[in-house]
Protein backbone atom coordinates (compact mmCIF):
# COMPACT_ATOMS: atom_id res chain seq x y z
CA UNK A 1 0.00 0.00 0.00
CA UNK A 2 0.96 3.33 -0.72
CA UNK A 3 2.33 5.94 1.67
CA UNK A 4 -0.52 8.48 0.46
CA UNK A 5 -2.87 5.52 0.63
CA UNK A 6 -1.98 4.49 3.91
CA UNK A 7 -2.03 7.81 5.54
CA UNK A 8 -5.44 8.98 3.49
CA UNK A 9 -8.63 10.67 5.45
CA UNK A 10 -12.08 11.03 3.43
CA UNK A 11 -14.70 13.34 4.69
CA UNK A 12 -17.11 11.88 6.41
CA UNK A 13 -19.60 15.25 7.22
CA UNK A 14 -19.30 18.46 8.35
CA UNK A 15 -15.90 19.45 9.41
CA UNK A 16 -15.51 15.74 9.98
CA UNK A 17 -13.03 12.98 8.31
CA UNK A 18 -12.36 9.34 8.54
CA UNK A 19 -9.50 7.31 8.25
CA UNK A 20 -7.83 3.77 9.21
CA UNK A 21 -4.36 3.45 11.11
CA UNK A 22 -2.52 0.45 9.12
CA UNK A 23 -1.04 -2.06 10.31
CA UNK A 24 3.04 -2.31 10.63
CA UNK A 25 3.49 1.61 10.95
CA UNK A 26 4.46 1.12 14.22
CA UNK A 27 6.83 0.53 17.46
CA UNK A 28 6.39 -2.40 19.77
CA UNK A 29 2.77 -1.88 18.49
CA UNK A 30 2.35 1.53 18.85
CA UNK A 31 1.64 3.69 16.15
CA UNK A 32 4.32 6.37 15.14
CA UNK A 33 3.41 9.76 15.99
CA UNK A 34 4.79 11.16 12.19
CA UNK A 35 2.52 8.68 10.82
CA UNK A 36 -0.59 10.11 13.00
CA UNK A 37 0.52 13.72 12.73
CA UNK A 38 0.81 12.85 8.08
CA UNK A 39 -3.10 11.65 8.99
CA UNK A 40 -4.33 14.65 11.05
CA UNK A 41 -2.42 16.92 8.74
CA UNK A 42 -3.77 15.75 5.69
CA UNK A 43 -7.77 16.11 7.21
CA UNK A 44 -6.52 19.81 7.90
CA UNK A 45 -4.99 20.00 4.07
CA UNK A 46 -8.18 19.23 3.10
CA UNK A 47 -9.97 21.78 4.64
CA UNK A 48 -6.94 24.04 3.01
CA UNK A 49 -7.49 24.08 -0.93
CA UNK A 50 -4.70 25.45 -2.98
CA UNK A 51 -2.17 26.07 0.28
CA UNK A 52 0.83 24.10 1.33
CA UNK A 53 1.49 22.70 4.77
CA UNK A 54 4.04 25.02 6.89
CA UNK A 55 3.92 23.90 9.98
CA UNK A 56 2.17 21.46 12.57
CA UNK A 57 2.54 21.13 16.33
CA UNK A 58 1.05 17.93 17.92
CA UNK A 59 0.35 16.62 21.68
CA UNK A 60 -0.01 13.34 22.03
CA UNK A 61 -2.58 11.65 24.78
CA UNK A 62 -2.89 8.27 24.44
CA UNK A 63 -0.79 5.71 22.58
CA UNK A 64 -2.88 4.92 18.95
CA UNK A 65 -2.97 1.44 17.14
CA UNK A 66 -4.01 0.24 14.00
CA UNK A 67 -8.19 0.63 13.30
CA UNK A 68 -10.29 2.88 12.42
CA UNK A 69 -9.74 6.88 13.49
CA UNK A 70 -11.68 10.01 12.89
CA UNK A 71 -10.35 13.67 12.98
CA UNK A 72 -12.39 16.39 13.57
CA UNK A 73 -11.04 19.84 12.33
CA UNK A 74 -11.71 23.32 12.77
CA UNK A 75 -10.37 26.22 10.98
CA UNK A 76 -9.51 29.53 13.37
CA UNK A 77 -8.43 32.15 10.33
CA UNK A 78 -7.88 31.77 6.86
CA UNK A 79 -5.66 35.20 6.62
CA UNK A 80 -4.21 36.53 2.96
CA UNK A 81 -1.03 34.44 3.14
CA UNK A 82 -1.72 32.03 5.88
CA UNK A 83 -4.49 29.61 7.24
CA UNK A 84 -4.22 28.37 10.74
CA UNK A 85 -6.48 24.86 11.56
CA UNK A 86 -6.84 22.84 14.38
CA UNK A 87 -7.43 18.85 14.57
CA UNK A 88 -8.26 16.29 16.84
CA UNK A 89 -7.36 12.91 15.96
CA UNK A 90 -9.26 9.96 17.99
CA UNK A 91 -10.63 6.46 18.16
CA UNK A 92 -13.41 5.02 19.63
CA UNK A 93 -13.93 8.44 21.14
CA UNK A 94 -10.68 8.89 22.79
CA UNK A 95 -8.78 11.73 22.05
CA UNK A 96 -5.06 10.30 20.61
CA UNK A 97 -3.22 13.46 18.98
CA UNK A 98 -4.08 17.26 19.04
CA UNK A 99 -2.80 19.46 16.36
CA UNK A 100 -2.44 23.20 14.85
CA UNK A 101 -1.30 23.86 11.79
CA UNK A 102 -0.58 26.05 9.58
CA UNK A 103 -0.86 26.60 5.57
CA UNK A 104 0.57 29.37 3.17
CA UNK A 105 -0.82 30.53 -0.05
CA UNK A 106 1.80 29.58 -2.37
CA UNK A 107 1.85 32.40 -4.44
CA UNK A 108 2.24 35.08 -1.23
CA UNK A 109 4.13 37.75 -1.05
CA UNK A 110 7.22 36.96 0.01
CA UNK A 111 11.12 37.95 0.70
CA UNK A 112 13.47 36.37 -1.38
CA UNK A 113 16.23 37.14 1.47
CA UNK A 114 18.33 33.71 1.82
CA UNK A 115 20.81 32.86 4.65
CA UNK A 116 22.20 29.16 5.22
CA UNK A 117 24.14 29.00 8.79
CA UNK A 118 24.60 25.26 8.64
CA UNK A 119 24.72 22.51 6.27
CA UNK A 120 23.12 19.37 5.08
CA UNK A 121 23.97 16.38 7.39
CA UNK A 122 27.10 14.15 6.67
CA UNK A 123 26.05 11.11 4.69
CA UNK A 124 27.45 9.21 1.97
CA UNK A 125 25.58 8.90 -0.83
CA UNK A 126 22.14 5.99 -0.86
CA UNK A 127 24.49 3.19 -2.06
CA UNK A 128 27.04 3.37 0.72
CA UNK A 129 24.83 3.26 3.82
CA UNK A 130 23.12 0.50 5.13
CA UNK A 131 19.52 -0.28 4.63
CA UNK A 132 17.78 -0.81 7.94
CA UNK A 133 14.61 -4.07 8.04
CA UNK A 134 12.81 -4.96 10.76
CA UNK A 135 13.75 -7.59 13.38
CA UNK A 136 11.81 -11.43 13.01
CA UNK A 137 12.80 -11.83 16.73
CA UNK A 138 13.34 -8.10 18.61
CA UNK A 139 11.11 -5.52 18.94
CA UNK A 140 13.85 -3.76 17.31
CA UNK A 141 14.49 -2.85 14.31
CA UNK A 142 10.61 -2.24 14.25
CA UNK A 143 8.30 -3.16 11.45
CA UNK A 144 7.76 0.58 10.67
CA UNK A 145 11.40 0.39 8.77
CA UNK A 146 9.90 -2.04 5.88
CA UNK A 147 7.14 0.17 5.11
CA UNK A 148 9.97 2.93 3.66
CA UNK A 149 13.45 2.46 2.23
CA UNK A 150 15.53 3.61 5.04
CA UNK A 151 19.04 3.53 4.75
CA UNK A 152 21.53 4.71 8.16
CA UNK A 153 24.78 5.99 7.96
CA UNK A 154 27.28 3.26 8.40
CA UNK A 155 29.10 4.63 11.76
CA UNK A 156 24.95 4.56 12.79
CA UNK A 157 23.94 1.48 11.42
CA UNK A 158 25.50 -0.40 14.00
CA UNK A 159 23.06 0.48 17.07
CA UNK A 160 21.03 -2.35 15.32
CA UNK A 161 23.52 -4.71 16.14
CA UNK A 162 23.77 -3.62 20.00
CA UNK A 163 26.88 -0.57 19.06
CA UNK A 164 26.29 2.49 19.56
CA UNK A 165 28.02 5.34 18.32
CA UNK A 166 28.41 6.98 21.64
CA UNK A 167 26.19 10.37 20.30
CA UNK A 168 22.81 11.09 20.43
CA UNK A 169 22.44 11.70 16.35
CA UNK A 170 21.58 8.99 14.01
CA UNK A 171 21.38 10.34 10.15
CA UNK A 172 20.37 8.27 7.02
CA UNK A 173 18.61 8.58 3.68
CA UNK A 174 14.82 7.54 3.91
CA UNK A 175 12.30 7.34 0.51
CA UNK A 176 8.86 6.11 0.02
CA UNK A 177 8.05 2.59 -1.58
CA UNK A 178 7.67 2.17 -5.65
CA UNK A 179 8.54 5.27 -6.53
CA UNK A 180 6.22 7.48 -4.83
CA UNK A 181 7.73 10.82 -3.98
CA UNK A 182 7.64 12.56 -0.28
CA UNK A 183 5.87 15.87 -0.57
CA UNK A 184 5.17 18.34 2.44
CA UNK A 185 3.47 14.82 4.39
CA UNK A 186 5.95 12.59 3.12
CA UNK A 187 7.88 15.44 5.15
CA UNK A 188 5.92 15.38 8.50
CA UNK A 189 6.30 11.07 8.82
CA UNK A 190 10.12 11.75 7.91
CA UNK A 191 10.46 13.51 10.36
CA UNK A 192 9.66 11.19 13.16
CA UNK A 193 10.46 7.68 11.27
CA UNK A 194 14.27 7.33 12.11
CA UNK A 195 15.12 5.58 15.42
CA UNK A 196 15.45 7.99 18.36
CA UNK A 197 18.66 9.53 18.52
CA UNK A 198 19.54 8.80 22.18
CA UNK A 199 19.25 5.02 20.78
CA UNK A 200 23.04 6.11 19.65
CA UNK A 201 24.09 6.89 22.92
CA UNK A 202 24.76 5.24 26.07
CA UNK A 203 21.10 5.48 27.48
CA UNK A 204 18.73 3.06 27.76
CA UNK A 205 16.61 1.55 24.68
CA UNK A 206 13.01 1.47 25.18
CA UNK A 207 9.87 3.29 24.19
CA UNK A 208 10.18 6.62 23.97
CA UNK A 209 6.92 8.25 24.10
CA UNK A 210 6.72 11.83 22.37
CA UNK A 211 4.46 14.19 24.76
CA UNK A 212 4.57 16.77 21.23
CA UNK A 213 6.30 17.35 18.07
CA UNK A 214 6.03 20.35 15.72
CA UNK A 215 7.44 19.90 11.87
CA UNK A 216 8.27 23.06 9.76
CA UNK A 217 8.15 22.43 6.05
CA UNK A 218 10.49 24.40 4.53
CA UNK A 219 9.82 23.56 1.16
CA UNK A 220 6.97 21.18 0.39
CA UNK A 221 8.32 19.89 -3.16
CA UNK A 222 8.17 16.47 -3.90
CA UNK A 223 11.15 14.50 -4.05
CA UNK A 224 12.76 10.91 -4.15
CA UNK A 225 15.24 11.00 -1.43
CA UNK A 226 15.29 12.97 1.77
CA UNK A 227 18.28 13.37 3.52
CA UNK A 228 17.91 13.20 7.62
CA UNK A 229 19.17 13.77 10.64
CA UNK A 230 17.97 13.41 14.59
CA UNK A 231 20.07 14.76 17.03
CA UNK A 232 19.24 14.91 21.15
CA UNK A 233 21.69 17.56 22.92
CA UNK A 234 20.15 17.21 26.64
CA UNK A 235 18.54 14.64 28.59
CA UNK A 236 17.57 15.68 31.70
CA UNK A 237 14.14 15.63 34.54
CA UNK A 238 13.19 12.77 32.60
CA UNK A 239 13.07 14.53 29.17
CA UNK A 240 14.78 14.64 26.28
CA UNK A 241 14.05 17.03 23.30
CA UNK A 242 15.16 15.62 19.74
CA UNK A 243 15.56 18.60 16.95
CA UNK A 244 15.05 16.70 13.39
CA UNK A 245 16.49 18.25 10.13
CA UNK A 246 15.38 17.00 6.70
CA UNK A 247 17.22 18.18 3.00
CA UNK A 248 17.05 16.46 0.00
CA UNK A 249 20.18 15.37 -2.66
CA UNK A 250 20.72 18.74 -4.63
CA UNK A 251 21.18 20.24 -0.75
CA UNK A 252 18.06 22.02 -0.26
CA UNK A 253 16.07 22.28 3.26
CA UNK A 254 13.04 20.30 3.25
CA UNK A 255 12.12 20.60 6.68
CA UNK A 256 12.71 20.84 10.11
CA UNK A 257 11.49 18.82 13.17
CA UNK A 258 11.54 19.19 16.99
CA UNK A 259 10.09 16.70 20.16
CA UNK A 260 9.65 16.29 23.42
CA UNK A 261 9.89 13.19 25.19
CA UNK A 262 10.24 11.16 27.85
CA UNK A 263 13.27 9.64 28.86
CA UNK A 264 12.88 5.68 28.48
CA UNK A 265 13.34 3.57 31.50
CA UNK B 1 3.52 46.75 37.72
CA UNK B 2 5.20 43.20 38.47
CA UNK B 3 5.07 40.65 35.59
CA UNK B 4 2.92 38.29 37.61
CA UNK B 5 0.47 40.97 37.82
CA UNK B 6 0.88 42.00 34.24
CA UNK B 7 0.37 38.67 32.64
CA UNK B 8 -2.70 37.65 35.97
CA UNK B 9 -6.09 35.56 34.67
CA UNK B 10 -8.80 35.21 36.50
CA UNK B 11 -11.97 32.62 36.25
CA UNK B 12 -14.49 34.39 34.90
CA UNK B 13 -16.75 31.39 33.66
CA UNK B 14 -16.93 27.75 33.19
CA UNK B 15 -13.46 26.77 31.65
CA UNK B 16 -13.14 30.31 30.69
CA UNK B 17 -10.77 33.01 32.29
CA UNK B 18 -9.98 36.87 31.67
CA UNK B 19 -7.15 38.97 31.73
CA UNK B 20 -5.86 42.27 30.81
CA UNK B 21 -3.46 42.89 28.09
CA UNK B 22 -1.42 45.83 29.37
CA UNK B 23 0.61 48.39 27.63
CA UNK B 24 4.20 48.62 27.31
CA UNK B 25 4.59 44.65 26.13
CA UNK B 26 4.42 45.70 22.77
CA UNK B 27 6.86 46.43 19.46
CA UNK B 28 6.00 48.47 17.35
CA UNK B 29 2.41 48.44 19.28
CA UNK B 30 1.70 44.82 18.85
CA UNK B 31 1.77 42.75 21.67
CA UNK B 32 4.91 40.63 22.45
CA UNK B 33 3.98 36.67 21.32
CA UNK B 34 5.74 35.42 24.17
CA UNK B 35 3.86 37.92 26.57
CA UNK B 36 0.74 36.27 25.17
CA UNK B 37 1.84 32.76 25.51
CA UNK B 38 2.51 33.39 29.02
CA UNK B 39 -1.39 34.76 29.72
CA UNK B 40 -2.39 31.53 27.66
CA UNK B 41 -0.53 29.37 29.74
CA UNK B 42 -1.68 30.80 33.45
CA UNK B 43 -5.25 30.23 32.33
CA UNK B 44 -4.44 26.66 31.37
CA UNK B 45 -2.25 25.81 34.69
CA UNK B 46 -5.14 27.20 37.07
CA UNK B 47 -6.83 24.18 35.74
CA UNK B 48 -3.75 21.76 36.07
CA UNK B 49 -3.57 22.44 40.11
CA UNK B 50 -0.07 20.96 41.16
CA UNK B 51 0.98 20.23 37.59
CA UNK B 52 4.25 22.24 36.01
CA UNK B 53 4.42 23.70 32.90
CA UNK B 54 6.39 21.58 30.63
CA UNK B 55 5.63 22.72 27.21
CA UNK B 56 3.37 25.17 25.33
CA UNK B 57 2.94 25.27 21.68
CA UNK B 58 1.12 28.20 20.10
CA UNK B 59 0.05 29.37 16.52
CA UNK B 60 -0.76 33.46 16.44
CA UNK B 61 -4.28 34.07 14.27
CA UNK B 62 -4.32 37.95 14.87
CA UNK B 63 -1.83 40.78 15.89
CA UNK B 64 -2.96 41.40 19.40
CA UNK B 65 -2.95 44.94 21.72
CA UNK B 66 -3.72 45.94 24.92
CA UNK B 67 -6.65 45.58 26.50
CA UNK B 68 -9.08 42.90 27.83
CA UNK B 69 -9.42 39.28 26.31
CA UNK B 70 -10.59 36.24 27.82
CA UNK B 71 -9.14 32.34 27.34
CA UNK B 72 -11.46 29.69 26.33
CA UNK B 73 -9.54 26.46 28.38
CA UNK B 74 -10.52 22.45 27.38
CA UNK B 75 -8.85 20.27 29.51
CA UNK B 76 -8.06 17.36 26.76
CA UNK B 77 -6.39 14.07 29.11
CA UNK B 78 -5.58 14.24 32.62
CA UNK B 79 -3.15 11.63 32.54
CA UNK B 80 -1.14 9.79 35.70
CA UNK B 81 1.86 12.22 34.81
CA UNK B 82 0.73 14.70 32.26
CA UNK B 83 -1.84 16.52 31.84
CA UNK B 84 -3.12 17.77 28.09
CA UNK B 85 -4.86 20.72 27.25
CA UNK B 86 -5.86 23.94 25.24
CA UNK B 87 -6.46 27.21 25.29
CA UNK B 88 -8.15 30.23 22.74
CA UNK B 89 -7.18 33.70 23.47
CA UNK B 90 -9.86 35.97 22.22
CA UNK B 91 -10.36 39.80 22.02
CA UNK B 92 -13.95 41.12 21.01
CA UNK B 93 -14.57 37.44 19.93
CA UNK B 94 -11.45 37.68 17.29
CA UNK B 95 -9.06 34.65 18.09
CA UNK B 96 -5.31 35.69 18.65
CA UNK B 97 -3.85 33.13 19.79
CA UNK B 98 -4.44 29.27 19.78
CA UNK B 99 -2.46 27.17 21.95
CA UNK B 100 -1.82 23.41 23.43
CA UNK B 101 0.04 22.90 26.36
CA UNK B 102 1.26 20.22 28.76
CA UNK B 103 1.75 19.96 32.50
CA UNK B 104 3.38 17.34 34.34
CA UNK B 105 3.18 15.79 38.24
CA UNK B 106 6.39 17.09 39.77
CA UNK B 107 6.35 13.81 42.00
CA UNK B 108 5.75 11.08 39.03
CA UNK B 109 8.25 8.24 38.03
CA UNK B 110 10.72 9.78 35.94
CA UNK B 111 14.17 8.68 34.72
CA UNK B 112 17.39 10.27 36.49
CA UNK B 113 19.57 9.66 33.26
CA UNK B 114 21.80 13.20 32.39
CA UNK B 115 22.82 14.16 29.44
CA UNK B 116 24.42 17.82 28.06
CA UNK B 117 25.87 17.63 24.72
CA UNK B 118 25.90 21.58 24.44
CA UNK B 119 26.84 23.95 26.87
CA UNK B 120 25.64 27.45 28.31
CA UNK B 121 25.49 30.56 25.73
CA UNK B 122 29.05 32.01 25.94
CA UNK B 123 28.34 35.44 27.99
CA UNK B 124 30.50 37.69 30.30
CA UNK B 125 28.68 38.02 33.77
CA UNK B 126 25.81 40.73 34.25
CA UNK B 127 27.74 43.74 35.40
CA UNK B 128 30.04 42.92 32.06
CA UNK B 129 27.39 43.01 29.48
CA UNK B 130 25.08 46.45 27.61
CA UNK B 131 21.67 47.39 28.85
CA UNK B 132 18.92 47.41 26.38
CA UNK B 133 16.68 50.61 27.10
CA UNK B 134 14.01 51.89 24.75
CA UNK B 135 13.94 54.43 21.89
CA UNK B 136 12.55 57.63 22.55
CA UNK B 137 12.58 58.44 18.94
CA UNK B 138 12.69 55.07 16.83
CA UNK B 139 10.43 51.60 17.21
CA UNK B 140 13.42 49.76 17.89
CA UNK B 141 14.59 49.20 21.23
CA UNK B 142 10.94 49.01 21.80
CA UNK B 143 8.98 49.77 24.97
CA UNK B 144 9.02 45.95 25.84
CA UNK B 145 12.75 45.75 27.17
CA UNK B 146 12.21 48.88 30.12
CA UNK B 147 9.60 46.00 31.14
CA UNK B 148 12.59 43.70 32.44
CA UNK B 149 16.28 44.09 32.76
CA UNK B 150 18.01 43.13 29.64
CA UNK B 151 21.41 42.68 29.48
CA UNK B 152 22.92 42.21 25.84
CA UNK B 153 26.46 40.49 25.15
CA UNK B 154 28.71 43.84 24.08
CA UNK B 155 29.53 42.11 20.73
CA UNK B 156 25.42 41.70 20.44
CA UNK B 157 24.53 45.48 21.98
CA UNK B 158 26.32 47.21 18.91
CA UNK B 159 22.98 46.29 16.48
CA UNK B 160 21.25 48.55 18.78
CA UNK B 161 23.26 51.51 17.24
CA UNK B 162 23.00 49.86 14.04
CA UNK B 163 26.25 47.69 13.69
CA UNK B 164 24.80 44.05 13.59
CA UNK B 165 27.60 41.76 14.45
CA UNK B 166 26.79 39.77 11.48
CA UNK B 167 26.06 36.87 12.91
CA UNK B 168 22.07 35.70 13.54
CA UNK B 169 22.32 34.96 17.38
CA UNK B 170 21.81 37.55 20.50
CA UNK B 171 22.88 36.46 24.12
CA UNK B 172 22.28 38.48 27.17
CA UNK B 173 21.42 38.12 30.43
CA UNK B 174 17.10 39.19 31.30
CA UNK B 175 15.53 39.12 34.85
CA UNK B 176 12.18 40.64 35.81
CA UNK B 177 12.19 44.10 37.89
CA UNK B 178 12.54 44.40 41.67
CA UNK B 179 13.24 41.08 42.80
CA UNK B 180 10.21 39.02 41.20
CA UNK B 181 12.06 35.64 40.25
CA UNK B 182 11.43 33.98 36.78
CA UNK B 183 9.40 30.72 37.12
CA UNK B 184 8.01 28.32 34.34
CA UNK B 185 5.98 31.48 33.54
CA UNK B 186 8.83 33.57 33.12
CA UNK B 187 10.83 30.86 30.83
CA UNK B 188 8.01 31.12 28.60
CA UNK B 189 8.01 34.92 28.12
CA UNK B 190 11.90 35.34 28.35
CA UNK B 191 12.06 32.79 25.55
CA UNK B 192 10.47 35.35 23.14
CA UNK B 193 12.14 38.53 25.13
CA UNK B 194 14.96 39.15 23.08
CA UNK B 195 15.13 40.99 19.40
CA UNK B 196 14.71 38.66 16.49
CA UNK B 197 18.26 37.14 16.19
CA UNK B 198 18.26 38.21 11.87
CA UNK B 199 18.58 41.54 13.32
CA UNK B 200 22.39 40.86 14.27
CA UNK B 201 22.94 39.82 10.28
CA UNK B 202 22.79 41.44 7.80
CA UNK B 203 18.86 41.22 6.98
CA UNK B 204 16.39 43.69 6.75
CA UNK B 205 14.93 45.22 10.79
CA UNK B 206 11.35 45.13 10.73
CA UNK B 207 8.49 43.64 12.27
CA UNK B 208 9.20 39.87 12.13
CA UNK B 209 5.51 38.34 12.79
CA UNK B 210 5.80 34.46 14.59
CA UNK B 211 3.83 32.13 13.01
CA UNK B 212 3.97 29.67 15.67
CA UNK B 213 6.08 29.25 18.60
CA UNK B 214 7.20 26.07 21.37
CA UNK B 215 8.33 26.22 24.57
CA UNK B 216 9.64 23.80 26.32
CA UNK B 217 10.34 23.81 30.35
CA UNK B 218 13.36 21.70 31.29
CA UNK B 219 13.44 23.04 34.77
CA UNK B 220 10.26 25.27 36.23
CA UNK B 221 12.53 26.15 39.23
CA UNK B 222 12.19 30.56 40.17
CA UNK B 223 15.03 32.41 39.36
CA UNK B 224 16.75 35.45 39.83
CA UNK B 225 18.75 35.91 36.25
CA UNK B 226 18.00 33.77 32.78
CA UNK B 227 20.98 33.68 30.40
CA UNK B 228 19.36 33.37 27.38
CA UNK B 229 20.48 32.72 23.60
CA UNK B 230 18.62 33.16 20.27
CA UNK B 231 19.70 31.80 17.04
CA UNK B 232 18.56 31.78 13.87
CA UNK B 233 19.76 29.12 11.05
CA UNK B 234 17.97 29.00 7.84
CA UNK B 235 16.26 32.04 6.16
CA UNK B 236 14.45 30.58 2.74
CA UNK B 237 10.95 30.45 1.47
CA UNK B 238 9.90 33.57 2.98
CA UNK B 239 10.61 32.03 6.41
CA UNK B 240 12.91 31.59 9.12
CA UNK B 241 13.14 29.65 12.44
CA UNK B 242 14.77 30.94 15.67
CA UNK B 243 16.39 28.83 18.56
CA UNK B 244 16.52 30.06 22.06
CA UNK B 245 17.83 28.21 24.98
CA UNK B 246 17.83 29.70 28.17
CA UNK B 247 20.13 28.83 31.31
CA UNK B 248 20.45 30.09 34.75
CA UNK B 249 23.47 31.50 36.61
CA UNK B 250 24.73 28.06 38.00
CA UNK B 251 24.71 26.43 34.22
CA UNK B 252 21.32 24.86 34.77
CA UNK B 253 19.08 24.25 31.01
CA UNK B 254 15.95 26.34 32.34
CA UNK B 255 14.19 25.88 28.60
CA UNK B 256 14.13 25.90 25.15
CA UNK B 257 12.28 27.26 22.39
CA UNK B 258 11.66 27.27 18.35
CA UNK B 259 9.61 29.70 16.62
CA UNK B 260 9.01 30.11 12.84
CA UNK B 261 8.16 33.30 11.24
CA UNK B 262 7.31 35.23 8.01
CA UNK B 263 11.18 37.46 7.13
CA UNK B 264 10.17 40.66 7.15
CA UNK B 265 10.36 42.92 3.97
Amino acid sequence: MRFDEATAVVASGSDTYSGEIQPGWDIVGITNGGYLMTMSARAMGQESPGRDLVSISAHFLSPARPGPVTIGVETLKVGRGISTLRAELRSDDKPLVTAIASFADPNRQMSDEEMFDSAPPDLPPPDGCVRAESSQEAFFPPPFVDRVEMLLHPDDAALFSGDPAGVARIRGWLRLLDGEQSDAYGAVMASDALPPAIFNANLPVNWTPTLDMTVHVRDPKPREWLRLEVRTKYVTGGLLEEDGEIWDEEGNLVAHSRQLALVPR
